[in-house]
């Protein structure tokens, strides 16, 4: 970021000053890597001993913190970091330079707002529209009548199948792929029969997808992601699914066709859901949990099947006392003089 | 799709006619979205109750049902509606423009059918053939020396390493990669060497693969997908696996390096399977299921390590009970008065 | 490969040859499919009898065994074979045809060595550069400032965002995406807002990663693979994961946020591991395992939760037990004629 003296900052983040406000902050970075030029932030009275270690100018510290060299003080010291490193950002203009690169290739009934970026060897379809300020990185295909809002990204390498619609503000990392067909077949004697997928994929504004996530279309209708909803690397949504609003989903995570996902829901990595459920508004879902039943609002489950944690947590507990409960039976039989060998059946 | 009178509906699909004939239909849709102008279906006699909030101009149902509106009646209500369905998806023609695109760059050596189509900055490398009616989209990456038979579909960023055979109507969507290395080192005491990975992939006839699945390249030999197997998204399948034919695999499953998985074999989402196990024909793997063992033929399985689904879901039931287990036999030493602490190891 | 005869394929392995020297082999493969003219090899005498269904001209075996045809005789029958494949291997030349191809677009200001290769539709952004004798296959982005050491190879559809440093002998397999942001959010009362990722990604010399696998750039700092590491396809590193040299995952595993793992560390596939935890040099986790805390050197684990291998060891055994043990506390229960009923709450 451009230099900027320490009391320039307080100033502009609105805090309070300790110690040396003269001295020159040119970065942001965690306390394990800031530089002699950083500035790094606390999070936790506990991490204070870390600090001796670490090279930084400057500390963001929160309310009643001492700290041994010169601190801005705020109420939420990571907070604040967060805005500080959106000073350091590689510039969007350089990532995705301006303009519509010579390469592209633009249907003619397709239309392109004239401050947006298409970089090299996009590929606009048919009928296509891609709205003001959304920059579409090198190598995006957007197929026939699919739609992206404004202030949109898409990384490279992001494929949208025809038909989609995707909001403004929306963010598309590297290998996302929306709109591929719904996994869906009929059996039948000479094998299996493609049920044709004919739906669309709709992402609402300030959707977020991470790489090589795949949303399928709909068979009939939508597959849709409500406003605000992220979903980290590799997310497999299946056709038919509806996601609410401010969700997160982690890593990895694959979500059966059919299911309607409430608001504010977060799952763990690599959960998986099973077809057609309901999962309740700010329900919470542990990594590599199974879903194979509804869940109320509210709830927070784990384990394969998921239960509400309580229960999975009690069962994993006991878990650990089974090979010595195994044991502890045997003893019993022993001091009871009774066998309890099963009787055959007839 | 076009639209047509639901009396000349009925005699195209050789159905019985119920009611007013001369209402229009202009598209198919499920039970939950279905506008005025389509046509829906019902399954179950326990959906009808939902009919009466859908505004479907008509119904397709099935023998000895009676509902609201016109209707068709059909031994199949969902089979003929995804007849319906194939009059209703967007021409081949405008997603994949036919003919070679002039920035398509296809080696001298290459042989493409005159009808074959290739989209913007499709890559066709040396030695390679693309057969009669297949479509490559944009951005698809045939390297030297592949295949692709007749009536495929690879959409766009499907990447096809050296030397790999596509057999006819395969279908690839976006993102899917065949032919990459398989995973083998060998390890020594500077680290790891690779081994070479000089086989390749064969996809035989009617094989359907998800956005993202990777189908990984024989060390020697092949690695093979059999005749109208279908792979969701994501999957992950290794080195020198043979899958056969008309099997099954839901997203997100990975088969190890060298497994032999049979015919009409069903597997769920996330279901993880050891190296060099044979999977039998008809097998059925619930989701997220780790195999470690040979599975014979015909077998229903599940679990982490996935057993016989009758031992599997005994062993479910009974955790469930486990917590309560504990207390009980806690219970039993106070009333037998005798304690089974284990004795200390000397 | 070109054609050898068996007895100066023996004097270039420095190998002792037995039987018909003259005999002319053109190929090596694996005892399941080997032809008439190829060399297969031979790891346990156990496989000896598979030998005689063999067409293969000559075997490749250990020490004090004898086989019905031509051999020669070395220490490690499996690594002289691996020897053998590198001579059979396409060569980088038709796969990656050297120069700079017409089409690729390289930014004024950035460096790309004269002997290095960049195929159909490459895109080197603004400051990147490409060492000595790298290949970039068809497609490969390399957005700005990032850079590719030497005699490295990047697969067609890999995608490099901005500022990501790979080094000398790094393998990309296609769709490999290094540097999307990784995923954090910061909560808020209208939902969700993005935390900058403003790190980047380091890969070490000699790593090698597979298809459709993804690291994300750190928050600040680096996300760093170590030398030599190898990740199979479709795994997933977050934002400022450390991994040790000569480690090796398989496919669909997953790294949370910030995780500290070792060298020589092994994981199976579908592995997960939380974030910030710490997993020591030459551990080794089972597959589908899911990492919930620190794991120390050397250990062996597995499990969901993941424990020592010989504690989960005894609790799958249980398991398989437990229904039958919920039998036997119902029989104990009867012979002592006393109910372990929970009583109930006030």
């Amino acid at each position: 970021m451009d230099p900027v003296r320490l009391r320039d900052l307080a100033d502009q983040l609105d805090a309070e000053l300790i110690g040396d406000g003269e001295i020159v902050i040119s970065g942001a970075a965690g306390l394990d890597h800031a530089g002699a030029a950083d500035i790094t932030f606390l999070t936790r009275t506990s991490l204070i001993p870390k600090l001796a270690d670490c090279q930084a100018a400057a500390v963001i510290v929160g309310f009643e913190v001492e700290v041994d060299r010169p601190a801005i003080r705020v109420k939420d010291p990571y907070k604040t970091f967060c805005r500080l490193l959106e000073r350091m950002a590689t510039p969007l203009d350089r990532v995705f330079p301006p303009g519509i690169h010579a390469t592209a290739v633009v249907d003619p009934s397709a239309e392109v707002a004239p401050d947006a970026c298409l970089g090299p060897y996009v590929v606009v379809g048919a009928g296509s529209r891609v709205g003001r300020r959304s920059r579409l990185g090198a190598h995006v295909v957007l197929e026939c009548d699919s739609v992206v809002g404004e202030d949109s990204i898409l990384y490279p390498h992001v494929v949208v199948r025809e038909r989609c619609r995707l909001g403004d503000r929306v963010i598309l990392h590297p290998g996302c792929i929306l709109g591929a067909d719904g996994f869906g077949f009929l059996p039948g004697p000479a094998g299996l029969t493609k049920i044709p997928q004919i739906g669309l994929v709709v992402l609402e504004d300030d959707v977020e997808l991470g790489a090589g996530t795949c949303v399928d279309r709909a068979t009939t209708g939508i597959t849709v992601i409500g406003q605000g909803t992220k979903l980290d690397n590799m997310v497999q949504i299946g056709h038919n699914v509806h996601i609410g609003r401010h969700s997160v989903f982690c890593a990895q995570t694959g979500i059966s066709g059919s299911c309607e996902i409430g608001n504010g829901v977060t799952m763990g990595g690599q959960v998986g859901v099973k077809d057609h459920l309901k999962v309740g508004n700010n329900v919470q879902v542990a990594a590599m949990s199974g879903l194979h039943k509804d869940v109320p609002d509210g709830a927070t489950v784990f384990g394969i099947p998921a239960q509400n944690a309580a229960d999975a947590m009690r069962i994993v507990t006991a878990l650990n006392r089974l090979p010595e409960l195994v044991r502890k039976v045997r003893r019993l039989e022993q001091a009871l003089g009774s066998s309890t060998e099963e009787e055959q059946s007839p």
